[in-house]
């Protein structure tokens, strides 16, 4: 990730795109990018098998959403890495095995 | 991310809720969290000043992105970073230098 | 729909929030509410029985991304109903009855 | 908006389409399409003029966003214009014009 972001930073600053760049920008772009995502499942159902076209549309629009989600922290001194490894640990505790245990939504689960 | 894909893993396991996580499930999340990331922006002028309340926000909102993110490429076995560095070379080719210097929107631009 | 537009004038009005509602703020809590409609729906399996409580949880979800598009074309002078009418044309063209039959996704499907 | 209503079902009939019109999969539509409707204005300053070309796009997707909405009420028995007048009407209570005023996020406004 740290590459990733070396890279972008050199791909914004040729470019002189860093006054578009404002957080609230990035924060729209990272929405649009995951939506254009759930679009490769639109119309499919749930247990639909998964083709190689679609794995390749879902790669590259995954990879939008996290070029911008990457660019975005880093506009905020974000380390995005630790800070979903800080989200895993509060919902290790939020979700205890005994009460979560095949339970789709258990209360609060839609804060995960 | 390894890492983060070991205890994503883990933790979808313990709760028996590989059930749940469908490819398609896991994109409606994405675009969910996305979201709730934007939200932290939401009625803010482009220039306000970032707090450490706004950042505090978008660090666990930008996190619940990721961890569905990574949970998602995990079920089709998509290497993500691969994937986001396969678009930045993509990006430097489909926006020359010359041509993107200073504009928001070069032809295109919406598919980056 | 114009006795809902009159409502929503009056309310901004009195509350002084016109310097809020650009359109670009108005399109992100379209974008926002929509999420949250969507939400309703998480880990919800296609084909899961709706009850009460989800029809009550769309209703209100679904009307706040109502309240918000109506806010967006009211700003730009769009008459909504209209232009719902003319898109319907559109696609009772785009996708013939013929070749559309029965066919989740025909070509361009993802455009209607 | 009742004639819009009769026109979809026809519409959806016609090809055969109510088997993937589950209420789930319209809502992913509503939000796909808000996504879309956002994407008109990426990267635009919150006081750019509002141009010919803009007005025209945001109405094809501000409509689009209301047809998968109409549908999606539609399939659940929910009167959506009805339903609007009801959050107008909370959001008015919600936010008493006195402590609204000129505040762009008042406590709770998150959920209007």
């Amino acid at each position: 990730v740290d590459k990733l972001i070396e890279r972008l930073r050199k791909f914004r600053d040729d470019r002189d795109w860093a006054q578009f760049h404002t957080p609230k920008n990035l924060a729209i772009s990272v929405t649009i990018e995951a939506a254009e995502l759930l679009e490769c499942f639109q119309w499919r159902s749930d247990d639909a098998r998964t083709d190689k076209e679609l794995k390749g549309n879902v790669e590259s629009e995954a990879a939008d959403v996290l070029l911008y989600l990457v660019q975005l922290c880093d506009s905020l001194n974000i380390d995005l890495i630790q800070a979903a490894h800080h989200n895993v640990g509060r919902n290790e505790h939020r979700f205890p095995v005994d009460s979560s245990l095949g339970v789709a939504k258990p209360k609060d689960r839609e804060a995960q």
